[in-house]
This record gives structure tokens, sequence and C-alpha cells, in this order.
């Protein structure tokens, strides 16, 4: 019961965020194809926070179908990871208006950096209180993906003050590195569905 | 648990994509009739993206029902269509204010061409894993429907360089196609509910 | 499994609807509480919206929990009803910033008009496809509360072109009427909870 | 199943409201480090009402969780608190421009206290509902945090008259109190998890 509300909860916030970011993109005064252009970046700016949050459902909701018991810090935790999100939307229209300006890149580049530390505090709030042959410390293993994106997100901020490029780059490195199916967790949490 | 969770995940995000149209929505500023008349057009695109959202959220509805299995393809599958819905408010806002330009009526008929074809690439995805015998491949059929709205969607684009009515009539025939309820589907899942 | 996605469905847009009304609230440009007085008519509009479409849910609610099977035809009543509540934040915008004026009012009152006839199709709907001694049946019984309700509004539109006051005492009449709760329902619905 | 039905729609309200502020924290028209300056209130006034509102779903969420039985009241309580909820927007972006203004602290203390207050009402409708010796009557207890944080807020409120920080400082507190898990609920709810 406590997890299946926790999931719900999580759901609703990651699907309104995901959601709400297509407000930013506001019908252009004109009726042309031109009037459209100076909406490239902020669309592709909308198109990478999509992908990224998709990415974080994806991978909360394969990290809690191994879940068998939650408490009070991994309420908090998953809060805390929901708070980083939350500011993606602002993030993402800062940038998309500021693509070619570091500070809104670095931004950018930090509330996600906010949110991959958040959700390895989570796996480790969780760990915390399963077994160490459970499902779940199998499935999460040695999480290289995760550690692998919050080094990626660091060098990209980094990156941001010379080249800001570069840093987008090394944003949409991180998200085609998770794109790539996860088998690792898909092979031990191949049980019958539902 | 898993195609559960993929159904409330989908249902919050149709749900507040089919609710934040409203939000274009805007009060006029008088407060007489002759006020309301330049928000027709406005609020006919509301409509109609309306009528077609509920279409997504019912084929979507039936389509889970005789999932029994889902994979990591489906999830992404389901992630791509989200998308394209995703886009449905900035189109609508955009046509609603240009109905008479050609480019917004177009971008309008691209969203949900991109929208049933990610549809399309949807229930592939969920063939892939169900054996040809299963009550999906069944529901699913030769799924004319799917093929002719993608087809009236394309062609009703190609009409808005000429007629921007032609297209429209295009998209509102779409919509109506699919109003009648889809006898086939229907009867392979006339199990008891619940 | 098909009814709960339904309510799951109808949950999620009547939380985003009753939510989404306080994004008119904007916060006033001063910091006194003179400030917040212009702002008198827009809130007490958001609370009359939030107490209806609260009986709304809680109706729907008792509704659905006394249903055995639904249709293709209760999905599209149900998805009627939504449309017309989808309204409701635009019709309390216009109402609230102009109250004193008869069309807005009118206006309001035609969406709560059409969302009580879309909850009387949809009762109809139901009830066609279940037993006439079913709890459902016996649960809506003669329905006076939404007839008198569809009664009020149509005379309170009336009375809105004479004196908007009059028509707001209805609107607000009506919301009374349901707040105090349907023993009725109740009585036969008395089964164990969850 | 009414159980299930209201926790679904508590969570979808507070998952929306909880997002939607985020809307009010709007991307600076420069691309500068000092463009985020003045957005520093607005956004830790956006994190405290975060937290809060996140607190309210942890309590909400345990609460529920130990019920065994609801009735109208308790739904019309629960509304009641939705409702003070869904002026947290309002109030947090009221006060995050006129942080150094006494009205807006005072109301946004006046939401809060109306929330803690129907907070209250709701355990008291669902106490009335439940035997003494149900798990639902010990993990409420005699609800000191409760009754501390109504009192804080009147002080608050109080204090703002004269000093909003001494508000502000109450205001933070009670979110402290409240950071601190609940060990008492927590106990006598330890069974086993879903």
């Amino acid at each position: 019961m406590t997890r299946s509300r926790l999931e719900a909860f999580s759901d609703g916030v990651i699907a309104i965020l995901i959601t709400i970011m297509v407000l930013e993109l506001r019908a252009p005064e004109g009726g042309e194809w031109s009037d459209l252009r100076p909406m490239l970046p902020t669309g592709l700016a909308y198109l990478l926070s999509f992908v990224i949050i998709a990415i974080y459902w994806n991978n909360h909701h394969h990290l809690l179908a191994a879940v068998e018991r939650i408490d009070g810090r991994v309420l908090w935790a998953n809060m805390h990871l929901l708070f980083w999100l939350s500011l993606v939307p602002f993030a993402t229209a800062w940038m998309g208006e500021h693509h070619d300006e570091s500070v809104p890149v670095e931004v950018y580049g930090l509330v996600f950096l906010g949110a991959g530390m958040a959700y390895f505090v989570l796996t480790r709030a969780l760990l915390a209180i399963h077994p160490a042959d459970s499902a779940l410390a199998r499935a999460i293993g040695r999480d290289w993906k995760g550690k692998v994106s919050v080094i990626a997100y660091a060098l990209g901020i980094a990156a941001a003050f010379v080249s800001t490029w570069t840093a987008l780059v090394a944003f949409v490195g991180v998200a085609v590195l998770w794109l790539v199916p996860d088998r690792r967790i898909h092979r031990v949490l191949a049980s019958p569905p539902r």
C-alpha cells in the first residue's frame, strides 16, 4: 500500500512536470514557418528535458518495482529527487532562451546534477533497508550509469564556462547513455509482468 | 504492476494535456456576448483537440487492457507517443489563432500525424512480445482505422497548402471515424469488467 | 480494470481542473490588505467553482462505486462530462472579473447546466447496462437533486438577464443542496469500505 | 475502494499543487548569475512551500494508511484541507515578491493556519468513525505536533505585524518540526509494507 502510493504520487509529479514544460512553448505571433525558427532552441531544450525526465521515470519505475519495503527516509529521499526535477521547467525555459550564454546552461546542468545525486541518495536509502542479496541490491548493482551521469554533468557544467556546445553535448550524451536499455536490471526483474 | 504503472503514468500525462489546453482559453477583456465571438476559432480548435486526445485515451485504454506483458521498448514507444501528444496544446493554440493560414494548420496535422505513427509503432512493439493468437493480436487486427487516420492526416497536411478548410475537414473526419465505437476490439475484450 | 482506469482518468482530470483554477488568482502588485480587495470577486468565484467541482467528484465517486460494468457509451458520456467541467476555469475567470455583467454570469451557468445534463446522460448510459434492481439503479433512484440542479441552473441563467445576484444565489443554492449528504445513495452503499 | 480513490484524488491535487508553484519561477530576461539574484526570495518561498506541502502529503499518507473506513464527512473534511492547500501557490507567489511587507507574510501564515486546522478537523472526522483502540486512534494519539504547528502559525502571523523575519522563522520552525520523523505513528504502523 505504502509503496504504491509513493509510486502514484511520484508518477503524478513527474507526469505534471513533463507536461507543463510545454506551456513554455508559446504560440508565435505570426503564422509562417519562419515564425517557428526562433522557437527552435526552446523546442530542442524541451525535447532534451522531456527525454531526460522520461529516463528518470523509467529508472524510478524499474527501481521501485524491485523494492520490498520503504521507510520515512525513503519518502524524503524521493521528495528530494522530485524537488530537483521540479526545477527542470524553469531551467529548460531559461536555457532555451539563452542557449548561447554560459550561466543558463550551467544552471541547467546543475539542476540535473542535483537530480542525479538525489537519485543516488534514494538508491542508498533503499539499499539500507534491503538485504544485500535482495532483488533490489542485485538490480542496482554498481550503478555505473548513475555515477557516469553525475560525472558527465559536472564536466559539462565546467565546460560551459568555455563552450556551451560542449556542455550540451555532455548532457545529450548522458541521455543517450540511458536510452540504451539497462539489460542488467531488466534481466533481474524478468519476472512475469503484472 | 509494471503495466498498471505505465497506464497510470499515461493517464496522468493525457489527463494533464487534455486539461491544460483550457489555459489557452483566456477570459476576454469585455463582458459581452460579442467579446466571445473572437474566441470561436480557439474554442473550436480546443473542442477538436479535446475529442482527438479523448480518442487516444480511449484507444490506449482498450489497447493496454489486452496487454499481457511489456518491455523496455514498449515503455519508450509509449513515451514517444506521449511526446507527440504533449505538442497538441501548442499546435492547438497556434492553429486557433491562425486558422486561416496554412502553416499552423499543417503543423497541427503534423503533430497528429506524428502521434498516429507513434501509436502504430507502439502497437508493433506490443505485438512483437505477444503471440500471434493473443487477445492483443486479435484486438489490434489489421488496424485499418489507424492506417486510414495516418493517410488522412497526410492528405490533410497536403491540402492545407491549398485550402485550410479542406485540411480541417480531414482532421474532423478522422475524429468522427474513431467516435464510431470499434466493435471489433470491443467484442474480443467482452470479458466481465473489472 | 476498465472501471478503475476510468476512475483514475476522471480523478486526474478533475484534480487538475480544481487546481489550475488557482492559477487565475494572480498575486497582486502591491503588498497591502487593500490590494486583496479587488480580488474578492475572483476569490469568491474560485471558492464557488471549487465547491461545485468537489461536489461533482463526490457524486462521481459514489456513482462509480456502484457500477458493475461499463461500455464504450459510458466512456464517451464520461468524456462529455469532463469536457463541460474543463470549461469551468475559463467561465470562473470570466465571471470573477465581470460578476456584475449578465453575460459572464450566464456563461458560468451554461457551463454548469451543460455539466449537469452531461452527468444525467452518464447516469442513463450506466442504467442502460445495469439491471433495474442493481445497486446502481437503487443508488441513482429518481435523482431529484440532479433534476432540481438543472432546473435551478436554467432559472439562474434566465434570472441573470435581470439580476446577476439572483443568478448567483441560484448557483450557490445548488451547491448547498448537494453539500447536504445524499443519505439515500449512502444507505444503499453502506457496505464495508475499501 | 472508497479509501483508495480518496487517496488517489488527494495525491493528484497535492502533486499538482506542489508542481504548479514552479510556474511562478519565470525565467529571467538576462542570462547572467546576477539575473538570478532577484529571484532568490521567490525561490526560497518556493522551497519552503514545497517542503510544507511535502510534509502534508507525508502526514496524509501515514494518516490514511491507518484508516479503516471513511464517510461523507471525511470526504468533505478532506476537500476542505485541499482547498486551503490550493491557496498555497497564490500565497507563495505573493510572499515571494513581498517578503519584506507584513501583509503577504501574514496571508501566507493564514493559509497554512487554515490548512493546519483543516487537517485537525480531518483527524477528528476520522476518529469519530473509528474505535478508540483502533490503529488510527493510536497513530494520531495526542497529535502534539499538529497543535504546536497551529499555535506557531498563529504566533507567526501576530509577529509579522512587527517583524516579517520572526514570522518566517516560525514558519520554517514548523517545517523542521515535522521533518523529524514521527516515530510514534511509524511504530504503530510498522506492519510489513505493501
